[in-house]
């Protein structure tokens, strides 16, 4: 007999921002597993276990969490804003990839949830209106390099770009790296959006320009939103209130280079 | 005396993939507009009027949102999946920017919804495990070649792709062009999503490779989402189950060219 596992997205934070989905699953689950703050959210109930873990040990909770399912439980694994970006679900994949064959047969459901980027774009006005990447800065789990090479090219595809991971304890000065290159290929004027703890107590919005950001400006709570050259403010009439910062549908102007088409370089062999 | 715009993300179909807060506004409203598909989805009542109207008339829509909201209404706009990715957030505030001072005062609230291809992801399994990119392919407001050039460097930086509005009858190429620019970029061995109408009647998903991948299994309710080199297929044991797609999150093979850092291009003056 094998249980089921639940991989769930929780939103932000503000528990209106969860799924009618999710709010349904729930209830039904007998072991919920994930990072301490996370579970918190979630009322107890006495047919209920939480299993907190520590925030950076996803496959030993990945492990922990097939094992039940395993066992017949109805297990929910959660995870703040979508589980499928930078959260459990690979990290849940990757762990049946490379685990035991029974692994395979376990029932797995995905509950998507609003990612951070979105509860941000939200709050800004539509900074995501064309099309975008997310990047994590983290360079826990792959080489820094990478990370510039990918900022590099999205700012020359003028993609809004949000950062996930963008500070840390461990990590503060990527950030700072970070916005140095982007400054060499992006005017200074784009509008850029620290986001902190958007739907939470201590949700902050710091609206500034590409040529003023700073990583000082961010710290583990923060997303970052970088819009790409169309990307506009638009002041409130209402006193004290920020202006809101949207991104155009339309692209006019042509930036690319003349000899873009014939210029496909081949990375893979 | 103004009223209040509301711009909601109704999520993918399913009415179970409604945050909260958005099922909390919506009985709340005296006005509802959008795409008539859009406004079926929500219960009548007899204190609520739907103005529907056609799929591509997003500035009209918007301007009569604003009006209504001006007049003292509380007002929603709905857009399928989130409202802020390719939909109406960014007609509504292009609209205000260009439009009556007036509709500067005029109160706000965007409610963030699940977007296409996070419910297309959460089917999947993890396909967006690592960084990624949303890329419109209609050219009705961006010229064609901007299209190809983020494709060229979004296959360039490795990103897991999604790709919104991938075909249309308007647009019965774009996607067979989009594919044959990705092969000469990334290995024909990189798994390919076509995932229609999710979470809807219709749903219907369809895995194949890049190598195999054509725009003919794609149609207008299509969201095709494009893994990166190092996706993963996971067969089920259980019978006539789908594999699982998703994106490890480490990278550790190193694939960038070596003079990389150094060679930064400045498309903008």
């Amino acid at each position: 007999m094998t249980g089921h596992l639940y991989i769930i997205g929780l939103g932000p934070g503000d528990p209106d921002l969860l799924t009618i989905e999710a709010s349904k699953i729930l209830p039904t689950l007998t072991d919920l597993i994930g990072y301490g703050p996370y579970l918190d959210r979630i009322p107890d109930r006495p047919s209920l276990r939480k299993h907190k873990s520590d925030n950076r040990e996803e496959l030993d909770r990945a492990e922990h969490a097939l094992t039940l399912a395993g066992k017949g439980y109805k297990v929910g694994v959660v995870s703040s804003g979508d589980a499928g970006v930078f959260a459990m679900a690979s990290a849940i994949f990757e762990t049946i990839d490379h685990g035991k064959p029974i692994w395979k047969e376990i029932e797995i459901t995905v509950l998507p949830g609003i990612s951070a980027m979105f509860a941000a774009a939200a709050r800004l006005g539509a900074p995501l209106g064309h099309d975008f990447c997310a990047i994590s800065l983290s360079d826990n789990l792959k080489p820094w390099k990478l990370i510039l090479h990918r900022l590099k090219l999205a700012a020359q595809a003028d993609f809004v770009i949000a950062l996930y991971n963008a500070v840390s304890k461990a990590r503060p000065w990527q950030l700072d790296k970070a916005f140095e290159l982007l400054k060499e290929i992006l005017p200074p004027y784009i509008p850029v959006a620290f986001c902190q703890a958007i739907s939470r107590k201590n949700e902050h919005i710091h609206l500034t320009t590409l040529g003023d950001a700073k990583g000082s400006m961010g710290n583990m709570q923060t997303l970052v939103l970088i819009g790409n050259r169309y990307s506009q403010l638009i002041p409130q009439s209402r006193e004290n209130i920020r202006p809101w910062f949207y991104t155009p549908r339309s692209i006019i102007t042509e930036f690319i280079p003349e000899d873009d088409s014939s210029t496909i370089d081949k990375p893979y062999p």
